[in-house]
């Protein structure tokens, strides 16, 4: 092709396919009365670049386990995206992006991971993408490190992600960067939409810092880019530059334009979050040479050109799967592990198991540890870590390796104290649906992480989040340490299953099922303390675990039903033998996962929550918030109503009244009523 | 005197002081059989050099205005800060520290506000001293610049802060200092306790960014100081340097070693977290000179020289106090105001509101915007700001100018996108006692924050923390910007009161009562969409809004009790006329705050929600955890089951079932229970 390249390296053509990204966001924005025109509109070059000349990708094929990854952490920004899936040939009719922000469309208002053919992962908080980024940066390695052989590349690709101030900003990009920077992640390229525009105003109202050498400090390879967001020519040099990176990180500061060729709001904040209106937007397509009158308007020589990136797809992974299949040839072994990780399905062997002795109680941290000692080495495709707990969390097993720059092999990664970027790397790691990954921290800091839980939950990724130190049992820290309200506040959070157990045998039934488990992000909840191990030749009923509560003590004409989870399920139990010298009938309730219960049949719950039976206990060092839906109108609660403090754990117990004698006190008052 | 100092710039003496530091810190944490000994080993010498030799402040009264602030942001070296304000003369005594981290005592495991005087801010969650620090700074630049007049500086103070790698690593201090560095604060200075190791082991296993130049990049004035953690003829240069900067925060990076003089553990992780053991003590104490077999030993010289702090305290006090009388002749106003402020009592002219139409519906955010635009101009001593969303959020008044490094006088603070400082710098600023500082980001980003407000809930700052984009009315965002589970999150936590009116004139009441109270920490749960506005003149009862709920629509022998909050309020009110038609009765309760309902009296509670009454909806479109409180075991409730989805809020409304029909629908199914 003999081209005729402008002083920024695109072609008339070129220009032609950038201004239809361009018109497709902006109509896009203004159909749905709602959206962020000002960037699509700005980075439209750089984003076509991208995708034409360096992403490899086939349309036909969103999950080619060689594809390089896109991630759009500015994730306002979605009708970029869209348009360029659509104008690629990705599963997204034109009548979709007609569609954006619609019920029911595949054009959600910021763009969601499961949801539209192409995203990579869920993004729009701010900072989650870039953080994201990190992860699967990391799961390219590991995966690269396990399967690549000789001339094998299984796992080959770079993930390119754009982020403008407000990800640079959050501090999780900080952290997140950070590490990247520490690990080396050479195979990680993000370009910074660097417009000088926020919603409040121009960037030197509170963000003057030099991006640029704070990313130097972090140990990336940064390369700045001026002029108004078209030079083109420069950002070619720079990503292959960025390719051929075998120690940094890479990132492209990209000066740009908010709503470029807008002449009322191109450079304001009002081209950020809003339509533009449809007058500007015939302005703007008049300067441009378009029709003011048409929208959604695809060209048909940019459908024609843009559209080689399907065949161009194709044949990629057609070259791909030939390579694969010479290499699963040479490597059956690894050829079947990988299949079967894809298949999403693991099966736990239960006879791996540790054993723990009746007789001597054990923390469910230490429990957690020593199954995870016990399951680990035969799961390759599990990687943990923490973020700097490890000696608390218990989460590092036997054997393994750090993940380091210089062992990639290694299925242990030092987070640092990192909460919020454990969490959202562990996101960018789950989406590879190759490997699954568990990281530690306090259950009080899970606060840090929040908003990657969130995302977790919403996008469904399998993201394994251990909390260890979970309630005032955590003692001395105090209250600063102690986590009350956090189960709780987990509880509440659609799709995430949150795990309390109640002992060690609890923990291991844990593990099997979150192991098992694909269907979306867990929590635990485990002790520092000891606790006393349940005998399940003794219990039967614990085999039920999985259906997230269960008799554990049963009586044939209950009283009353004591219902706790973890640590206080010991109460519980106490409590109702000494009720049983009282000839009062206490039935003793273990509910280590209410989601789980909560999704079993009507016939299951009610023999687990007798209707009838409206004399209660709820028994849980944490608040009372959520319990009267387990209690009902007669109940009583035994737990926390504020913050702990200081003091060692089981005078924090005794003080806050967290007791047998408060659980017996509490049956008989219910029993009053 | 003549002090012979050695080439650190110690005196014997001091060496003394500093070895005495360390050794009440061992000693308490081995008394306690937890805690953290090897920062404060490490730390000691500078911590003494710069409480003795630079720190300005009274221990007999701990909240003069113009002291020095010192932030512990590496909180769990709290024994550091303990024996440095029991030997400088706080109500401290020896037997406290004997107590530490044990019930009831005032050396809790880590430092609390509130709790031990001479603790600025409660410390221990990582990042959020340093992070607080910053908010201070800005409350001493926004004092100065109102009350210095001349010669008078009756604010004339820096923030001390240590910090440890934890929290440097921490995103929320890379987002405050980013900050501090554009603010130019020139009165925080930051020493950075660089020991090179966190609980996992050595920094290099996850830390080996050149933080220097970060801070460099943010606008700081670094200075590098090596060593062994004894060259405190620098560490003094350095805070001179510091002292003298005028438009630069300076971080000082400080190379310790922790658990310095322990033969078996300094430099190792081993002395992070956990006593030394009663041998190592020993060992150490030989090798220092003491006594092996004494603990918690004050040397009588020590007592004596680190009692000069109280002297030299006192005489500092009495001459700003000469200053301050004649400032306070000067300018009596200012007096006034000032002496008000400190009063901590506010009375809100209910006059000043604004009034509303009740044809004219508006969204409770614009309400509240034009509450603050209404009050503000009065009320001096109130920050605002927002995370870049002040024009969705409402939070800029008519008026207001931004705080800027050129004008500190400025009330609206650019926070940029980083909520989580923003919500540790607001708590930093509200630890003045005498600024109130407000702050906007949407709901849903409540997450980013989170721990700041748990923060502030456990240490009673009186924090207001405005949340915009309520629920689903957010629409086209999408699920990602749409809180389904946030009002339950903030909901459980302990000490928080959480608002969230049902229109215009819920609003004001809601300002009113956040103004006028100081107890603790408020979050606002206002909507995007236009609400009805309700008539005071119809509902009288609206007078009762701070109690938390109150009848809106009463009914003399009701049939149902339709119980709702914010924008479904007006949901239950046409769910009750449509009823009406059907000759049941409904009587609706508006229940803006559960917090404050539940601090009311029995009488109360039961006048708004009769117990008799078992026929109950809840209503309010977010998850159902704790709604089963009010509603009962014969309850329905109509709200959220999932997260959200794009569209536009009239059809995600009726989509997810939450519509005057639902309430309705779920009044006659519990009728019918």
């Amino acid at each position: 092709m003999a081209e005729v390249l402008n002083k920024t390296g695109l072609t008339a053509l070129d220009e032609l396919c950038v201004n239809t990204i361009r018109f497709l966001s902006m109509d896009g924005v203004q159909a749905a009365k709602s959206g962020h025109p000002g960037m699509p509109m700005g980075m439209a070059p750089a984003a076509y670049a991208l995708w034409t000349r360096h992403l490899r990708f086939n349309p036909a094929d969103p999950h080619w386990i060689s594809r390089d990854r896109f991630v759009l952490s500015a994730g306002h920004g979605s009708m970029l995206l869209y348009s360029l899936l659509h104008l690629c040939g990705y599963d997204l009719p034109l009548e979709e992006l007609k569609k954006f922000r619609q019920w029911g469309s595949k054009t959600a208002g910021h763009p969601e991971f499961g949801h539209t053919a192409g995203v990579e992962v869920t993004t729009g908080p701010l900072g989650q993408g870039i953080s994201n980024s990190v992860g699967m940066a990391i799961a390219q390695k590991y995966l690269a490190a396990r399967y690549n052989k000789d001339n094998y590349k299984i796992f080959d690709y770079h993930i390119y992600t754009i982020c403008g101030d407000g990800c640079l900003q959050e501090g999780v990009s900080g952290e997140a960067s950070s590490l990247a920077g520490h690990l080396g992640l050479d195979n990680l390229i993000v370009i910074y939409d660097d417009n000088h525009i926020t919603i409040d105003g121009e960037t030197t109202l509170s963000f003057t810092e030099k991006v640029a050498d704070r990313y130097r400090a972090y140990g990336w390879n940064v390369i700045e880019i001026g002029g108004d967001g078209h030079d083109i020519a420069a950002l070619d040099k720079a990503l292959e530059s960025a390719k051929a990176q075998t120690e940094r990180p890479t990132m492209i500061n990209f000066r740009t334009h908010i709503g470029f060729g807008s002449p009322h709001f191109q450079d304001t904040h009002t081209a950020h979050g809003a339509p533009l209106g449809e007058d500007e937007i015939k302005v703007i397509k008049n300067n441009f040479g378009w029709d003011p009158e048409k929208s959604f308007v695809v060209p048909d020589e940019v459908a024609k050109s843009m559209g080689q990136c399907k065949t161009n797809g194709q044949k990629l992974q057609a070259e791909y799967r030939k390579m694969f299949d010479a290499w699963a040839a040479a490597y059956p072994e690894l050829a079947k592990e990988l299949k079967e990780a894809l298949s999403g399905k693991t099966v736990i062997d239960v006879s791996k198991f540790p054993k723990f002795d009746p007789a001597t109680p054990i923390a469910t941290r230490s429990a957690s540890g020593k199954t995870l000692d016990a399951l680990m080495p035969s799961m390759p495709l599990v990687v943990g870590g923490s973020a700097d707990l490890t000696p608390s969390n218990n989460t590092h097993f036997k054997g393994a390796e750090n993940f380091q720059k210089n062992s990639p092999t290694g299925r242990y990664i030092r987070y640092g104290i990192r909460e919020h970027a454990m969490g959202a790397i562990m996101n960018g790691i789950a989406v590879s649906g190759i490997i699954r990954p568990y990281g530690g921290t306090f259950l009080v800091f899970a606060d840090y992480m929040r908003p990657a839980i969130r995302l977790a939950a919403m996008s469904h990724y399998p993201t394994i989040f251990v909390f260890t130190h979970d309630s005032i049992g955590v003692g001395e820290d105090g209250p600063t340490h102690q986590p009350v309200e956090t189960i709780a506040s987990l509880r509440v959070i659609p799709g995430l299953l949150t795990f309390r157990p109640a002992d060690a045998n609890e923990t291991t039934a844990m593990w099997k099922y979150i192991l098992e488990y694909t269907g979306g992000p867990v929590a635990t909840a485990l002790t520092r303390q000891n606790l006393p191990v349940l005998d399940p030749a003794k219990y039967p009923n614990m085999k039920h675990f999985n259906k997230g509560a269960y008799v554990l003590v049963e009586q044939a004409k209950p009283d009353v039903l004591l219902i706790a989870t973890g640590s206080e399920v010991q109460l519980a139990m106490m409590a109702a033998e000494k009720l049983a010298g009282e000839n009062i009938k206490a039935q003793v309730v273990s509910m280590p996962c209410w989601e789980l219960f909560e999704k079993q049949d009507k016939v299951y719950r009610d023999s687990v929550i007798p209707p009838a039976i409206k004399t209660r206990v709820g028994i849980e060092a944490g608040v009372r918030m959520g319990w009267d839906r387990w209690i009902g109108d007669n109940g009583e609660f035994v737990g926390m109503h504020s913050f702990g403090s200081s003091g060692p754990f089981k005078t924090c117990f005794e003080k806050f009244g967290i007791t047998t004698d408060a659980v017996i006190a509490a049956a008989k008052k219910s029993l009053a009523k």
